[in-house]
């Protein structure tokens, strides 16, 4: 099957995207927003909105490159909502789009439901450790 | 604060992990099933058990050596269960465990509304790529 044809060509005529095509915009949104940093920077604005060094100190451990990256990728996408306050000195806000907070929402389902599960799967990998030193 | 005590020391004594804290562990299942890979095999495998190479070709894109990598990191996770058969030559099936399963649903329920939302993130950035353009 043609991969191109498979995104954006759906069923009833309506226009369809499937992540699993390689070449669907919709593949690249997915990792905007589940990437490294893109998962945790949406997450902490849903908090409400916030300032750049603010979200870098909950951000643990990104730098400021690789997150200014970040919040340009989802502004972009309309995730993210970036006000500049006319201040002096300038006062710049970052806060999630409606969209955005739909987003974050089922991310956020996701992540709340791995942190749940962290003694569940450590026993997982303690038991599949162990098995495979067995072996 | 401490970044290791944010993580798995929470209110009510019982354990918390917390994806926001750099050193938790909580941080790296995250990465294992929202990353490029992770998700997209994941979500492939919600549809039913699956041999290598069918996986590898529902998961466009990805080479041999990543999903390999990807389907050893969800195993010891305790998200993907490998079964071999033993057959002549031997097959080899990969489905999702219980916890595997509900978070799949989880992150397909991010996925599919990505997916659906599509229309609205092309506007936003044709509306941001105008902006830039134009300044």
């Amino acid at each position: 099957m043609d991969t191109a044809s498979a995104c954006a060509e759906g069923t009833d005529s309506e226009l369809a995207f499937d992540v699993f095509a390689r070449t669907c915009p919709s593949r690249e949104i997915l990792e905007h927003v589940t990437g490294r940093w893109g998962s945790l920077t949406v997450g902490a604005l849903r908090e409400g909105p916030c300032r750049f060094n603010e979200l870098r100190r909950r951000v643990e451990g990104v730098s400021e490159k690789m997150l200014s990256q970040t919040l340009h990728a989802l502004e972009r996408d309309g995730i993210v909502h970036r006000e500049a306050q006319p201040t002096n000195p300038p006062r710049v806000d970052y806060e999630l789009t409606p969209l955005g907070v739909e987003v974050a929402d089922r991310l956020l389902a996701l992540i709340h439901f791995l942190e749940g599960s962290m003694p569940e799967v450590l026993a997982a990998r303690g038991a599949y450790d162990g098995t495979r030193g067995a072996r």
